[in-house]
Order: structure tokens, then C-alpha cells, then sequence
């Protein structure tokens, strides 16, 4: 049992889409990774919310045994997110963004975080995630995410970032953007040759893309019948991944696979509800269930 | 070996993406289905070309021991149909269609082609597709595929041809269309109570999923560094699927599997190169690799 540091956002987010909307509600990077680790391994959280962020969220996450003694609770107002989704669900209108606290945000590792095994930089500016690697002792393995936005801002930092972590998760858009270069195969192998040695394209409702160097492996997504919110299901991706990582210790092949299989697991939960609400009453035997599911869904006799 | 009866478009296109472009060069869905199905089953072919579609070409096809009895020559041009693709490959731009003695086309099949076992309706006018059907002996398997053009102008007629399928090739922007339904699961459903027992939906480079009364499989799509042309892309899938399923004459849910996934090997040859240029020079042991490939690319170990 391996513990993963996560250092990222929390927030409020208020969401509509074509199934119903919710407001301030429980939301950030960092908030889906660690609920979506907790379920494999322990995790302990780094982030910054304000004085008006609700205190039952914090306990909730508590009882997920997520230790938030790196959780900064700041005056002012905690970050907030509003966004819609149309009909395909693919891709979120950002209506409005309102950084609060989250824009001073400067991550301190309590002492007892720095010699974390597994490391996950979720979604943050990468001058900060660079600033998180300077702090954590003999890291076994770290993950980084990012988004369009520090693309557009800070290449040069992100690009700093990927040559200090093992993997990086990406989704189709920001891996093209980012490596300027259109087919996924040859953008892959301008992150390696940057020094990242794992690549997770994350392709939303079509599963995900593994690459390690010398062999890919693609997830299905799992096809289902209500989806009613796509909000953080690639923080829930990368929490699955991380947090089965994690729980087995071993950095083979075959684990990298079913990791990525569990990241489609939990991130197929994730969507059916708003919010966190399906973790919150999420059981580990519909984990095991699902993850058979996906067994089923991609198995073939390999004789022709 | 179950000989597999087509009834399609053969024609002439000119294609332009951003990797090359070629004129007047064979395609047509006919074209490309009887060419991936040849690579495992005998093909009995029903279309219609002009004057002057080139003799080499029906050679060529010949030569793959596609029964071309069924191939009527015209007086008049062949049907001919330019489009561009831009960067992203998914969506062809149709730039012109010239119908010329296709807008003629009334398929009859010689009396040897009365009774194959295994038929698909290439993309039609689902009225011919109908026709086609009137003339079939006691069919084993029939499937068919369609476009957005059919679904707009012809529904009623479309729907009738669903009927009377044991199953749909269809894309998923043309499923969504068909059932006025956007989960992909919900639209199957309703494709399943018109009559379809199985659905396949092509999902371009992220595979296809395989539905059957109760199970769906999901085949990967393969990650190519070289994609020149995806036209013909889905007439190649079908075709390797039904090749295949005629080849081993069983209809059980793990050869519709086996079929999925060498439907999408033999989509992703095609698209290396234009027209049918890939399959001109594809020998079966390549294809024998590639299937072993995808088995790589989908695989992971059960135990959690």
C-alpha cells in the first residue's frame, strides 16, 4: 500500500447540462483524483479552499481516509467553476471562471508528505507543479496532467514538467496542440523524446490510448446508457490509474494495462452522476464488477 | 467457404488530403467491400460501371476471384464522386457526385448468384436494397449499410430494409441521425425493435462497437502513423467482417467478435494508402499480424 501525494484544485462548481444542473457544488482536480484514488489507495491531498467552503465536503473526504492536513483553508472565497455542456457532451462551455483563493496558491508539503511514493501534479500552473518537485523526496513514480490553457501560457514550464515525471496524462486535443502534430502515434514520441516515459491519451467517451515506449494499449469507454455529467472524469481517470498503481506497487507492463483499464472503471462512474454524487455512494464490488464488464466488452479468441 | 453476394456503387473518385491526391481512380463501395472480403471468402458482385471504367480494373478484380457476372457495363460514363478530407481525416467534404449510369442501376442477379448464403447491401438506395432482397434464396446472413443521404430522403424505405437484416454497418453521426436517439446504447435498442439482430457502429479511428441482443463488443481502432486516405474506410471494415463470418459459417457471438476486429485490420490497411492501392499489394500474412497486433493492443489480465 503505496501512498500518492495529489497537489491540485478544489472548488465549487456550478454545471448544467441537457440532463440537469447543480450549483456550488463539490468540484477541482484534485477533489476527483483523491475520492477516485481513495478507493485503492491512500492519498494525501495539497490544495487551497476558502473560509466558505463547506465544512461537511472536508469531513466527507476524511472518511475516505484522505489526509488533509496539506488542505489550506484561506479567508476569502473558495475557486469557483461554471460551465455547460450541449448535447454531445464532449466538450465544456466555460461560462465562468473565478480563481478566489486559488490564485495565491503557493503548495507547501507538510513534512510528513514529502517522502510520498507516488506523486500526481493534477491540473495547475506548471511553474507550481515544478515548485511540488523541488519539495518531494525520492518520488517512485509521478504523474503530471495539465490542460489547454497552460499550453497556451507556459509551454516552456509544462515542458520542464514532463521531462521530471514518468507519465503524463493528456486528452487528444491538448497532446495535438501541445506537440503541434495531428497523428497521436508520432505526437506520443515527441513526449518521450522530451522525457516523460509513459503517455495516457485520454479520448473521453472512446476509452484511452496507453503508450509506453515500445508497445500502446487502447481502453475501450465503457458504452452507457445514462451519462449526465462529464465533469471530471479525467481527474477521475488519472485517480483510478494512480490509485491502482499505487495500491499494487509495481511499475510493469501488464499493471500500466489494467490501470488504465481501472481509470476507465472509475471515470464510467463518474459521469452517470453530477458532481461526486456516484462516488459518494460508490461500492469496491461494483468496481470488481465493472472491471470484469470491461473484460467482457474487449475479449477475443485469439485463433483466426 | 460461403460465397458472399454484393450489390453496390463501383465508380471513379478523385480524392484529395492532405497527404496527396489521385484522379478517376477505382472506388465505390462495392469496390472496396469485395476486395477485403476477398482475402477470406469468394465474392459474387452485382454493380453497374460505364464504357469507361478501365478493363484493367475488372481484371484486377478477376484476379482476386470476385465473380463478376453480375457486373453490368452500360453505354455511358461511370459514376464518379470527388471529395477532400482536411487535417483532422474524419469527414470527407463532397466536392462533386456525377450519378451518370448508376442513376440507372436496377440490380438483377443471375440466377447463379440466386442462392449465396451471405449477402450484404453496400450502400444503396435502400428501394434497390429491397429489390435485391426480393431476389435472394433462402439467405444464411444478410447485412446492410446505409448513409445520411438515405436516412434524410428514404427512411420508411430504410426502415423496411432493417427489417429484414440480421444487421446494420452504421456510422455513429448516421445512427444518431437514423433514431433521432444520442447515447449510442438507446439508439441500438431502437434499431434491435425494428428488427437488426445485431448492430455494428463504426466509429472511424476509434474502432467499432459490435451490439448483439444482450452483449457488445468493443474493437479498438489501430494507432497508425501513416494514414493517407480514409475512403472506403467503412466498406473495407464490412467487408473484412463479412468476409471473415463467411469463411467460417458460424454465427456465434465469438465469431462476430473475431469479425469486428478484422473488419477494423483490414479499415486500417486501407487507409495507409489511396484508392485501393493498400489491398492491391496486402498479402494475408500481413493480415494475420496485424489481428495478432490488435490482440496485443486490447489485452490485460484479469485478476485485479
Amino acid at each position: 500500500m503505496n501512498r500518492i501525494l495529489v497537489v491540485g484544485s478544489m472548488g465549487l462548481d456550478t454545471v448544467e447540462t441537457p440532463f440537469g444542473q447543480v450549483q456550488d457544488v463539490l468540484g477541482g482536480s484534485a477533489t476527483y483524483f483523491s475520492v477516485a484514488a481513495s478507493f485503492f489507495s491512500p492519498v494525501s491531498l495539497v490544495a487551497v479552499v476558502g473560509s466558505d467552503f463547506p465544512e461537511k465536503e472536508i469531513a466527507y473526504l476524511q472518511s475516505r481516509k484522505i489526509d488533509t492536513r496539506g488542505l489550506v483553508i484561506t479567508p476569502g472565497k473558495t475557486f469557483r467553476w461554471k460551465g455547460k455542456y450541449s448535447y454531445d457532451l464532449n466538450t465544456a462551455q466555460t461560462l465562468e471562471t473565478q480563481l478566489n483563493v486559488f490564485a495565491q496558491f503557493k503548495p507547501v508539503l507538510p513534512p510528513e508528505y514529502q517522502a510520498s511514493p507516488f506523486v500526481l501534479l493534477a491540473n495547475i500552473d506548471p511553474e507550481l507543479q515544478l515548485e511540488v518537485l523541488k519539495q518531494v523526496k525520492h518520488p517512485k513514480f509521478i504523474a503530471c496532467d495539465t490542460m489547454n490553457y497552460w499550453i497556451e501560457k507556459k509551454v516552456d514550464a509544462l515542458k520542464q514538467v514532463i521531462a521530471k515525471v514518468d507519465l503524463l496524462f493528456i486528452n487528444e486535443a491538448e497532446i495535438r496542440q501541445l506537440t503541434q502534430e495531428l497523428n497521436l502515434v508520432k505526437a506520443t514520441k515527441k513526449i518521450f523524446s522530451w522525457g516523460a516515459k509513459h503517455v495516457v491519451v485520454k479520448q473521453g467517451e472512446y476509452g484511452a490510448l496507453m503508450f509506453s515506449q515500445g508497445a500502446v494499449f487502447s481502453a475501450p469507454g465503457f458504452p452507457l446508457e445514462e451519462v449526465n455529467d462529464p465533469t471530471g472524469a479525467g481527474d477521475s481517470f488519472a485517480g483510478g490509474f494512480m490509485g491502482y498503481l499505487a495500491k499494487k506497487g509495481e511499475l510493469s507492463e501488464q499493471c500500466f494495462r489494467r490501470a488504465t483499464i481501472i481509470g476507465s472503471v472509475i471515470a464510467s462512474f463518474n459521469v452517470e452522476d453530477f458532481s461526486l454524487n456516484r462516488f459518494k455512494r460508490l461500492r469496491y464490488e461494483e468496481i470488481e464488477r465493472r472491471f470484469t464488464e470491461f473484460k467482457r466488452l474487449s475479449h477475443f479468441e485469439e485463433t483466426l
